[in-house]
């Protein structure tokens, strides 16, 4: 079959998830160490007596919590399966054959493979010591240009774009690009100039912020993410969707983890704790690495990741070597428990 | 944002869904009456506790229990977000913008939605007496051809393609061409020449069937279906896929429903069972009606069904007019409990 195949599934990349061996300690994959709210948990148990019934086709309920969360209308939210769902609509809504998506290199894959799905043609800007160029980025937008994916945090180096210098940069941009800021560890942000998701989209028409539950709310396994950006931006993408992309289960579970607070504060405390532990860890041993704004610790190596996630595994321990991120000596190392990521630094 | 959007979104309609209201009684949606198998319960409530772990991005217990159920090498199969999902995947894997797709009229939407959405171009072919018209098909074939979908049994019609005649069909069309065989309904059927899915894929290099754990596995509101085809098709279709598609929940719940032999035989009882009352009240009453292979009854009246609809929705039964599938005078009312039938019976 494969002379039938569009040419554009040739240019696909396999992705290369972080490994899961159940026994070993892994801080591969930016899960959070506690699981998922408890409450979210007792939410999606109750959900399960109506699971022959289709799901809500657009998750009203959950768009209900999220507009109260964030202050926004829930014509500002699209629920997706998964952000990546969502950035697959968005692409699929917007960039049309042969239009051209601003990427920056060295960044989580799927920004590449939405673009190559619909047909269009990545152009991806070098990373400046480790952090997302604006100005690079500003400097390859062409007439061909349609979409800009931006990460903030950066995956997987940690770094971020403060408020002043994402808004020049939007503002500067023309206005018929769309700007996707993927936030996936925008609730793990302690800077004080971190950009405000609801700014960003009450002031720009065309800026698509992406949130995931699979981060900081625990629930990875159960592929929810949501999409936040101005109604006439929102409306088209339920156009691109699948009807019933999201489950009941994800629908009930994630708009019952946003009213967890004591769960968000565990999870956002831990993570600041343990940061500073791995920081000074890291500081001991002399290691090379990047002050994190999400869950996660990019550190410089001067040897092969590969190697070092071999020898990571062997004790037990799985981290992410950044090889498929085009960064064969550097790792990304989530931050979990103490205890885990004592377990990591045992390995070096 | 309008004036940016794709040309392809302004062509694709809004799904219209089956209505749920609790309390109700709902025969719109197919939906088994008896929910999922306790057993994929179990393993669903298991899976419960690594929530926040990503799932497999390739689904392989499942595609093991499939292999096995189904006696075909675990290469064959694709596991997604409800079968839907397996259609927009198989489209984005062959469909090259501007190819046609040939697909019957009046028949379930997403094959219309995932061809649009690719930027193929869609090719309706009129059924012949509520049945797919092979023959009309087969004319419809051009150069521009890529994908045929069949449905099989068909919805809403509940008619069936016998094995003969659809791999006659299958023998004459071009090789490089796809068959989609939506199987969805299959596990309902009773006729003795329905045709049998290993056959049609051991026989056939350009053939895909999909199923789904919505209907006959009681899994609506967990979205997850599967394609079966011969691994040189469907390896192709793991590019074209997000990362991690199906959840983990669903994985489990879905492996374990296949095992649930009780459960299997308590379904297709009822469904027989209930199907004959069913037939012998509309007998009575008089109403034309079509002969159906799957788990609901399509239903020819004399006038308008969005008022057929209303007049059952004041009784508290929820029943489907066939108004958005192009058939305004046709209603499609789910085989559930004898109970939740004789409502609706009470309700004519």
């Amino acid at each position: 079959m494969e002379e039938l195949i569009r040419p554009e599934i040739k240019e696909i990349k396999d992705y290369i998830p972080g490994k899961t061996v159940p026994g070993l300690t892994k801080l591969a994959s930016n899960e959070n160490p506690f699981g998922p709210s408890p409450k979210a948990l007792e939410a999606i148990k109750k959900s399960l007596a109506s699971l022959h019934i289709y799901p809500d086709q657009k998750s009203i309920l959950l768009r209900e919590a999220l507009a109260k969360k964030f202050g926004l209308k829930e014509d500002c939210f699209i629920v997706g399966n998964g952000s990546d769902d969502i950035m697959q609509i968005a692409a699929a809504t917007y960039l049309k054959c042969g239009e051209e998506a601003v990427i920056p290199q060295n960044t989580f894959s799927v920004y590449e493979f939405v673009t190559r799905l619909l047909g269009g043609q990545p152009v991806f800007v070098a990373l400046k010591n480790f952090e997302q160029d604006l100005d690079a980025m500003a400097k390859a937008i062409g007439p061909k240009t349609k979409i800009i994916f931006l990460c903030n945090p950066h995956n997987p180096t940690g770094t971020y774009l403060p408020a002043e210098k994402l808004n020049a940069f939007i503002k500067k941009a023309p206005k018929n690009i769309l700007i996707v800021v993927d936030e996936a560890y925008a609730e793990f942000a302690e800077a004080h100039d971190f950009p405000g998701s609801v700014n960003l989209v009450n002031q720009n028409k065309n800026v698509l912020i992406l949130r995931t539950f699979s981060k900081f709310y625990g629930l990875a396994g159960l592929r929810i993410g949501y999409g936040i950006g101005q109604p006439e931006l929102i409306k088209y993408m339920f156009r691109a969707k699948l009807p019933f992309n999201v489950s009941r289960l994800a629908q009930a579970g994630a708009a019952t983890a946003l009213l967890d607070k004591k769960f968000e504060e565990k999870t956002y405390k831990n993570n600041l704790e343990v940061k500073q532990y791995f920081y000074a860890q890291l500081d001991k041993l002399g290691l090379e690495y990047k002050k994190s704004e999400a869950n996660f610790v990019f550190i410089k190596l001067k040897k092969s990741a590969d190697q070092c996630f071999m020898a990571c595994f062997k004790k037990k321990v799985i981290i992410r070597p950044l090889t498929s991120f085009g960064l064969p000596q550097a790792i990304r190392v989530s931050i979990g428990t103490k205890e885990q990521n004592r377990r990591f630094i045992n390995c070096l």
